[in-house]
């Protein structure tokens, strides 16, 4: 499962963070995605869905500008690590998370 | 078609209707909003809602982290330009705003 992540960094996702905090909403931000397309971009979105309930994570939408290379994502869940978790495992990883705790 | 003008359908659209077609959606990225509060942040929205028509720009939604002091506003407009211009009048320039042709 999150193996990897254990040796690298340690991984600090147990059953009690995924359950027992509220749920904060998150932005993440990803360089590099020049030129992708919205096909790619929806495979990739498809990667994550595939294993984000093992994170306690939902993404809810995630937004493309292919000129820049950046993508938006915006994502429920029990911590800023869970949600660099699951993008990790899903092959496109990003230290750029925010928490959201206020919206208009 | 040049032919169906010159026939004399007339124009084939107002005003809005043109400017419907050139729409597009956009994140733009806000700094320094360290600490800011919930009324300060719809405050700040408030005064975007209030001018944003001038320059065909709606914006939906705003997300703040007061932690980092990131802000990211989600709108449609007809430009990159035009939503720098209503945050800019609003009070809160800035010039880190991506269009978003893409999203899942």
């Amino acid at each position: 499962m999150a193996g990897n992540l254990e040796a690298g960094r340690g991984a600090q996702g147990t059953p009690e963070d995924r359950l027992g905090a509220a749920m904060a909403r998150f932005m993440d931000v990803h360089d590099g995605f020049v030129g992708v397309t919205a096909e790619q971009l929806a495979e990739a979105h498809e990667a994550d869905l595939a294993i984000e309930g093992e994170e306690g994570v939902h993404f809810e939408r995630a937004w493309l500008d292919p000129e820049s290379g950046k993508v938006f994502c915006l994502s429920t869940g029990p911590s800023k690590e869970a949600v660099m978790r699951v993008h990790e495992r899903a092959g496109h990883p990003t230290t750029e998370v925010y928490e959201l705790p206020i919206e208009v």
